[in-house]
């Protein structure tokens, strides 16, 4: 294991990345220390029960923890953030067996970590993404997500039939302003294994999603648009894990 | 009314404010007309059709429009954009009878533009701001809310007590960490009048307002410190109007 990688602001093609702040940080040390290259503190860090916490996993991981005040301040994009974690990137694979989230081709960084915050904190550990998609281990969304990124089972695909080559059997639910099932009135399937799929913020799933299981719509008022890719999937969440 | 307003960027004591983009333009010259100063449109722009509804409905309100590249390029902050709405700032009051979202000291600006696209799609179209509280005319806010700011009645009020007086008799719903039953098995009488109240991004309501009305908790993993407020703000509203 390298540990000592340029600190240079991320780029996708580099093999490591950044949790910005003490909060994504420690969520990094406890869920994958085995990643973990590096942790840099800024002088100015001031809250001693992170400082403890952080120093604590790194002691036990036999992690490096530099103070490197210039370090922080050359990969910060907010001045708040005092502790950063440098870490590889790493691969997983997603569980055949357990509910997935797919999203289309997403773009939006800050959407991205706020779907992962929501789908973790409704128990739904795995994220299929079908390329070209946003770029999980971008430091914007590790910190929109809030470091609940490094709980989640990813992984990206070609294609969506290469994604249910290999998802295992299970129903398929695409939201689709053209659904033909409302959210509120789908009757399912007690105990099955599911996949909600979400397309691209500008454009949603193409129409032949509507072929691929039960398309389901969210109703809304027509004094919107649409609603916002994030908060459409945390809805979806929410219904089917209530 | 004066419509020479020097184009500077946003800043909050101004009286002016701006919609970037030609849909939040458009949403602001149909929704909100007698307030529009004048729309700017960048020579780049492209879009037949959008250029076509907004020359119509500025026609129709007898609204200057102005070819002036240089202004827009001056004030956007996204190359994107080429159409930009001068209005001047207004105000409003909440409608007694109806619901309510209230925010209580919100600090994000890309959470509040969500949270009133949300609220609008699902037919809420009253928000109470307690200060300190986000600037809803914050050109950030206006975009992430795809223009749905332009149909809804705002009113800011200098503490919770203030806005209860004016809010007139409703049921109150807190939603907290701490709260006391689960939004899932909430139980509401038919018909009721109601108010959703959410705090702070980082602190959540004060343990206090447990003692106002029927505090709600949206149940989630101990794998997350706590929700997106637009998330939870957004899944809050879908249950209430199911």
């Amino acid at each position: 294991m390298n540990r000592d990688v340029p600190l240079k602001k991320y780029a996708k093609k580099m093999e490591h990345s950044y949790a910005m702040g003490a909060f994504p940080t420690i969520e990094l040390l406890k869920h994958q220390p085995e990643h973990v290259l590096k942790v840099l503190l800024h002088p100015d860090m001031n809250s001693q029960a992170q400082m403890e916490i952080i120093s604590g996993l790194c002691t036990q991981h036999g992690i490096p923890l530099e103070r490197n005040g210039k370090a922080v301040e050359k990969l910060r994009d907010k001045e708040n953030i005092f502790a950063v974690g440098v870490f590889e990137k790493y691969s997983n694979v997603l569980e055949p067996e357990k509910n997935h989230i797919v999203l289309v081709n997403p773009s939006d960084m800050g959407n991205m970590g706020t779907i992962i915050r929501t789908s973790i904190g409704f128990g739904i550990e795995n994220l299929a993404i079908i390329e070209p998609g946003v770029d999980v281990f971008n430091p914007k969304v590790v910190r929109a997500s809030m470091g609940s990124l490094f709980q989640l089972n990813f992984c990206y695909f070609k294609s969506f039939e290469e994604y249910k080559e290999q998802a295992g059997s299970r129903s398929l639910y695409p939201f689709m302003l053209k659904g033909a099932v409302p959210l509120q009135e789908l009757q399912r399937e007690k105990g099955e294994t599911y996949s909600l799929i979400f397309g691209n913020e500008a454009t949603g799933l193409p129409d032949s999603f509507a072929d691929e299981g039960q398309s389901v719509v969210i109703r809304h008022t027509d004094h919107i648009d649409s609603l916002n890719l994030a908060l459409a999937t945390g809805i979806g969440i929410y219904e089917f894990t209530r």
